[in-house]
């Protein structure tokens, strides 16, 4: 049995976390740390626990997970790099769900999350843990960081045309809608039902930090000095959970719908999450609860554009199931397991 | 491994058994039956179960499940009664999750159900499948009605004080709301999006057939010959999937609310999927997606009035999981099994 | 034109109270009081006044109502009653949406809402503002205390049979279902839009302040010393106005429904906002920003129980609309002044 | 007294007529038709007129409109066609709210829209109702083609940039999110609330109809002989009312924000209906039951784009709200009357 630790245990990506470990027949959960909840019982503050093992919330020291094998940090941006360096340091195998190692370049984090890197060296080593771009440097690393939920969306979209050299790298737009569990726990005006219910926003327009993640690892991926620059506008749905990204790119090529279709699913060909439509467009219900990623390709001939359109579930593939994915390959299990699930419907 | 089929398989709880019985280790999928989608894949129709195993839908005949162990009927009431007569006639251990067999006494269910029913010799065979009523009576039955949604979590919320004695029979006034999904794939301009959200209403009021179904399974438990009589009163609120009783009694004793408590804790000792609140009411989204029922009881001493808040997932504890429950029980597993998960929150 | 002021401008129901008032041809708005926001602009908080007259929300001081002809306020229970009283001593009309002064008897209030009363003889001076009930009182009043939402659904549904001896006064129970809005502007983990969407909760079972609003109204209008004691137990629905009242009652008498429907329509015959039914149950989405209050009337000869179903806006006919139609008819106009809006659907 | 009949008053678009003409004081209403219910009161199909005037569905014929001053058409498209065409004819000022005369060029039409139009004649007579755009032709018009959902917000957002030649004509993307009731009372699977709720969908890709009509009135606006070909893409979002609409732009030239903010504030300096944020953008919260169109613009660096993101009421300013703003300029009033309110909030 995996001994697994999770520090930020109470937001909603740590009860994912608890939920999806409680069913993973080869882990057991060691601690939960909580500062918020230091003494409290997970059943006592989440009653769909009631039946399960129960926990108490504990603070977090570097003694309390010396006897786990992998801890995931499900912490604040900034609160994380301090904690995942103690870790890293001690030679305790890390998933980071936070921005904060998603950066081989420390000062592009700097510039767009406006906080200083402490621990630029060690960004250095993590791998970023988009399974679909980097499964075998995951087996052996000893940091993730866990790609952010737009990103990872949107990475599964683009990848395939973007290595293919097929579009217009300068000339993409990403217009992303997400429910409103993908702004985690958050209590302010902004978040309460009567604000949000039955109404459509875009927010940090022009200035979301997940441009910078995908535009970096795009620049990566095509190992270009220049980089990518690329527009991303985020907005927020009245749903809970699920995302959807519409991707808008300038075809440099004549290749034809179903030509695309082949591309992406011989891209995708190890990867078992991954679902490309042979004709119309996926729904976030579809993936609702489970961890796949649907992709829909469509060519316009009259515009010479292909639209790409791809959903998660914000908190599986786009948080938390991508983070015990990533779990299961640096433990060498098949990567699919205790995220069998299809989605729940309706 | 059991080879299970379902009839009516393109419904709300046709697709949630698929769904269970996916992820279900000791039971393989026969097949498949819809008229309305013969000929079609339950993948084209169903996009959440692209990377699981295919089906082509059918019509059925009884020798197409003629090596399946088990036959869950997922049918409308009176569509049901020939279907299931005609499995348990030919040996076959059904699971109907319709309100045909619900009723030793058909005529109850004639006067409520404005259907005559041909089999009535069958329906006293049936076993009522309250798996915390008649678990040895389930364990050994060929053909199990299973219970409808609101029957279910209002008995297991009456079970524990009627059986003690505790309440005015006479006084019990059931308040239910409910999740959409509760009304099944039903399409017609009452079910429209535009028409259902951000709205509540009341439906069939003093006239909802489980009302009878409620009566009946109580006036069993306690043995009477007058009945009970009682107010049933059905809402239907804008979300998916939950459901919430208010259950308003009188106390004919001066119990305490720690007394009420441990009352039902013991009731239930062995059920578990039952939680009782040692403290405050439940809320639906705690059972989201799981099997569980949970149940909070208040007392108030102004009135002398017990009120129980019970909640269950419709789809799962309210249909198709009880009905896995059921199968479990009826083929020597433990009955929990692939019904282990805690509730998908947020 | 009346001149109007407003204290606690920038809730729902103070912002209800301009949407109102701007549109209100009689009506000028003089000053908007809020201390959170002191020197703000109405506009640059709430966009949708773009294009309307702007205000800078002041501090509240009694010189600056001193040009005003009625004052509204819109403040929590407890922060109302002193700034009521210093209104009142000045000499100025008060409409008061809190609780503070809806009880003759200041005990009741003192022991419900936990809070002393300074002002005991001022509020047996308040008039109850239920138009319906005391039409004339409010003509002549210097000081309403207009109703709470769940206690204004509920004395419309139940006024007329207990006035009419026609139910068993002591066996009434509310079922009450609200919209998220009732709870106001208020920002904690229980209102955020994750932990409201797709849920539903009972809440305050056994202890909610407004159970003493309705006895103790009831109470007045059959004139008993005994008083009356009823259970009241309140849900909250996932969706953002709008409030349904089931209220279970016993018949002392043969009356058939025809008979109640008469009776409800002669008893309202004076009252253009209320609506009887003359068969079926209406939905909150009929009175979606309306004053309305529509009332359903349905017998069961089984369990010879009344059940009555009604409707309201909780911000309009349960807040905010009622407090602008006490104030029409304080100042000799129709009360149905700047209130004629049908529901906007879907 | 303008009197007015509505055919296909039944449909969200001819109910929403016939609020905002019962609150309109220049406003009779004469006659309503709709085919389906034939014989059949308003008041007893939309329980929400309860204590208005009351009126009986008829079947259309020319001569029950002969009292009319102006008829308004909220029929499907195709259907629309000849009942327009009738009423020409005859002489009868006609607001057709379909999409059958949004084009004088009426092969656009056949070819989006995949019908015969038989009057290209009186298609060329046309005027289209964005008033804005037009407020001089519409005043002397007979026939006002009454602009799409989602052109009128489009449009609206782009028209200033346009015009003044600051864009790349060829690069614009246009990202639309609907609220459901944008597809009108269609009864069918995909739009019951089980299948639209808590999920995201993108429909009509690289086909939409309101692509033809957006192009075809900027290429007008240019007066390019070439013609502007963009993509649209349309999603569902689970809400009832509301539109948001980002656009995608490249500016071809230096212009900052608070440049382009003047642009548009001069554009839009007689239309009382259109606000320009100065900073931020726009929710469609803020217009919600009203006749208001919020814009943001945001300009990227980075990129060189302009982003506008504007938002309506889809069933107001998207539908009979413009349709009365249209009638009441060629009546001679001012454009606002009957349309003053503000958002419904929250």
């Amino acid at each position: 049995m995996i001994k697994v630790s999770i520090i930020g245990a109470t937001g909603y990506t740590g009860i994912e976390l608890i939920r999806l470990l409680n069913r993973h027949k080869d882990v057991e959960i060691d601690s939960l740390f909580s500062n918020s909840h230091v003494g409290k019982n997970l059943v006592d503050l989440y009653p769909q626990f009631y039946g399960k093992k129960d926990y108490i919330f504990k603070e977090f020291t570097i003694d309390e997970v010396k006897n786990s094998d992998i801890v995931f940090t499900a912490l604040p941006h900034g609160v994380s790099q301090g904690i995942v360096a103690k870790l890293y340091q001690h030679g305790i195998k890390v998933i980071d769900l936070s921005g904060d190692y998603r950066y081989h370049d420390t000062k592009i984090y700097e510039d767009w999350y406006g906080v200083k890197h402490e621990y630029a060296e060690i960004a250095r080593e993590a791998v970023y843990g988009l399974v679909e771009l980097n499964r075998e440097l995951i087996k052996d690393a000893s940091l993730i960081a866990n790609p952010g939920c737009y990103p990872t969306a949107t990475l599964l979209g683009l990848l395939p045309v973007v290595k293919a050299g097929l579009i217009a790298n300068n000339e993409i737009i990403i217009d992303a809608k997400s429910g409103v569990s993908g702004a985690g726990k958050s209590v302010k005006i902004d978040t309460i039902f009567n604000e949000v219910d039955e109404s459509i926003k875009a927010y940090s327009v022009n200035k979301h930090r997940h441009t910078s993640e995908i535009e970096n690892i795009l620049a990566g991926v095509i190992n270009t000095k220049e980089g990518i620059k690329l527009s991303f506008t985020p907005h927020l749905i009245p749903m809970k959970r699920g995302m959807l990204i519409t991707i808008y790119t300038r075809l440099s090529n004549e290749i034809k719908e179903e030509g695309l279709i082949r591309l992406y699913k011989e891209f995708y060909a190890r990867d078992s999450f991954l679902q490309i439509y042979k004709s119309g467009n996926p729904q976030t219900k579809h993936v609702l609860g489970s961890n796949y990623c649907h992709i829909g390709l469509n060519v316009d001939r009259r515009t010479n554009r292909l639209i790409i359109v791809s959903v998660i579930d914000n908190l599986l593939k786009g948080a938390s199931g991508q983070a015990v994915q990533n779990m299961n390959l640096m433990f060498g299990l098949p990567e699919e397991r205790g995220l069998e699930d299809t989605a729940i419907f309706p």
